[in-house]
């Protein structure tokens, strides 16, 4: 059968993945889609690059608006990022009739409503598997391979840099700032790395997961994001000695009066396989009630392993190109007539289990008084751990875990807490999430 | 969009199963697919059973050839297992121009050839999620999320009877005999359980698996296969203090000269995600050489987590039954006129790293020869573990783990050690997979 014809934009570190895949696997990829998937023009600033990188195998050019112009183009691959001059392309593709295959989270957690509603209506695919936890198939197991099920909520360790920061700092017990400067030498962290620590990617790619679970429009400004700057490394010993873990986890979960979408450090047990994803990678765990919990891991960055998913993509669209657009898997996983208009709730009205870590006076009744407030709040205590004061320090870290609760119960308990004289400082809160 | 209309074979537990998730999200299912999956009739040689189960919503038969030659059915769904009457209704429903979703390993293991010529022919599909790792869409990731990919191996827990067994004897330190007549008490193995303790069912799993992950034809009759229940309680625990767990793996990978495809116990570095599978959980690893290795979790058996599986084809089918058969997924993921004919390999010819534990007389000289053996034989010794002889026993037992070579010069290495004098009895031998 005749090639796809692609047109490539941006030959960075996932264009120049997508490219080499494409080149050194051409023969298995052929076998399978039945069709040669050929890159026809490539765009990029650097002129230079594309011309060594594609050395005359493919048109190149420095205007990606020529690409999605032009006529021989297919399919528009645009792995540009950001929110403003990939908008305007991935718009001008989908209004000249191609298909576009996206790695861009954040261009579509904010403008995805925009961009799927102009695809649905040109009849055009707007694929994005590699927009979210890089070579993880996890966009097709949740809109294809969980079809039959409720979804009741997804988990996921969704970015790579603060996973790797957090591992750093549990294994050799530095601090965030010692574990992000070791991450920026490595590569794993960009010089600034504000997206990555501060959850705001993460929350891209959660809200986007949010969206194909539940069948609700993307919506990102409404996601409750904390990242792990502000993390103490003391807090990662406490969990580890309660049985639990730290990480940035991105949650979406289904509730009946509207859906929780958030992104923060939460404890989760050790015995749970999320877990002991360790380093830079991903994992994704999915709760449907037919089949219950899976899981998903996997590279979730990098040249190849986003290319995987790139290229996956073409493969589907050179599928589907084909076939009646009624017949296709739809972009939101649900048929666009029949989005929910679900609310993603206010954090304040979340609920999760608790860790709290506060300082004490070693005197009688300080303990008492903090149990009274938890009490008081109707907030059940599930663990207790009060440290030994150190000679001649005369107050105690008290490290509880409380059970599920609202957001609103846990934050009038703090401030009553920090209202006590025996209480010193602040408290910190960070959430618990049993994953079961 | 009109219903599709299915036909259901088999009302035990997974036809039930689906036939239950089915009916409570049939909104949710439909508001995906866009369009109702509908059971029209229902067959089970216990007419009362199903009568009790679709309470007049649909039709009942017990015959189930009736359903493959009815006109209303479009897709017939086989969950009545075996390779007989199964077959001659797969193929008598493919005869008759309807698709097939299946959840028949064994059928498609021994038959699939054959099966998948015939859908070829008539061009229909016949869908198969259901028959590898239950709820876990593995086939999907194989056969679309990782289309880009040349796959190196494939390894997989991959029947739940035999991991639940496996984590028993290493929880509670007890004999094979043992875990199995818990696993029978408490339903997780049958009364006769030697498709599963015996690797049968993880071999026709992985059969399947090795077709769609490197493009061949289905080779079960060449499949090697070892199951647990000569595995020594022992061996667990030697296992343990150096490090690893074992598991009951389904391996599948590629080489130069051919394709590995062999189920046998298999010690797995505990810092591995995948040896940390425990009970009657599934997991597949899987190695592509862009997107590295993924790891997909969850249920592998059960009424639901298999019906997720079947309904997600189901869905799958209603879409692609409208588009032309040659841009839809090819059932063992390349198109069937560039499947390679490439060799599974004897089993003499494999390369793995191994385990041997030996009982030797407690004097000077016998590890000497031991080692020497190995080093005539060209196997390097990674781990070597001497127990110290408990009093008065005059022997000890030496655990060593070697490099990987060929399965020949172990045999080799293992004939020349129990000839020696000093080497008491038969030697254990296990093979090891480091899964990196």
């Amino acid at each position: 059968m005749k090639p796809v014809h692609v047109g490539l934009l941006g030959m960075g570190t996932v264009g120049g993945g997508t490219y080499a895949v494409l080149s050194r696997n051409a023969e298995e990829i052929s076998r399978r889609a039945g069709r040669p998937i050929a890159i026809t023009v490539a765009a990029d600033r650097n002129l230079e690059r594309i011309r060594a990188m594609t050395n005359g195998r493919c048109r190149v050019t420095d205007d990606a608006f020529a690409v999605v112009n032009d006529p021989a183009v297919e399919v528009v691959v645009e792995l540009i990022g950001g929110y403003t001059v990939a908008r305007d392309l991935v718009l001008s593709a989908i209004e000249n009739g191609k298909h576009v295959v996206t790695a861009n989270k954040a261009l579509l957690a904010v403008h995805g409503n925009e961009i799927f509603a102009a695809a649905q209506k040109r009849g055009v695919i707007v694929a994005f598997e590699a927009a979210v936890a890089g070579g993880i198939p996890i966009v097709k197991a949740l809109r294809e391979g969980l079809s039959a099920n409720r979804i009741e909520w997804v988990a996921g360790i969704i970015n790579g840099t603060t996973n790797f920061i957090l591992s750093e700092m549990r294994d050799k017990g530095i601090s965030f700032a010692e574990a992000l400067a070791g991450a920026q030498r490595l590569g794993y962290a960009e010089a600034d790395p504000t997206f990555d620590i501060e959850g705001i990617d993460a929350a891209h790619k959660i809200t986007l997961l949010a969206s194909i679970a539940f069948g609700i429009p993307v919506q990102f400004a409404r996601a409750h994001v904390e990242g792990i700057s502000k993390l103490d490394a003391v807090d990662i010993r406490y969990a580890e000695y309660l049985g639990y873990r730290i990480k940035l986890l991105g949650l979406a979960r289904k509730r009946e009066d509207g859906v929780e979408l958030r992104v923060h450090p939460t404890l989760i047990p050790n015995k749970r396989l999320i877990a002991n994803v360790e380093g830079a990678m991903n994992a994704v765990l999915v709760k449907g009630d037919a089949v219950d919990t899976t899981l998903y891991y996997g590279k979730g960055a990098g040249a190849e392993p986003t290319a995987s998913a790139v290229i996956a993509d073409l493969v589907d669209v050179a599928r589907a190109a084909a076939t009646d657009p009624d017949n296709r898997v739809p972009h939101l996983a649900f048929q666009p007539d029949r989005l929910h208009d679900v609310p993603v709730l206010p954090i304040d009205q979340a609920e999760t289990a608790g860790y709290l870590r506060l300082r004490v006076a070693d005197r009688p009744g300080a303990l008492a008084d903090v149990t009274r407030i938890l009490a008081d709040c109707a907030i059940s205590i599930d663990a207790l751990l009060q440290r030994e004061p150190e000679e001649g320090e005369g107050a105690a870290d008290i490290i509880l875990l409380t059970h599920v609760c609202r957001e609103r119960q846990t934050l009038d308990a703090i401030a009553r807490m920090e209202a006590l004289p025996a209480v010193y400082g602040k408290v910190t809160r960070l959430r618990l999430e049993n994953l079961q």
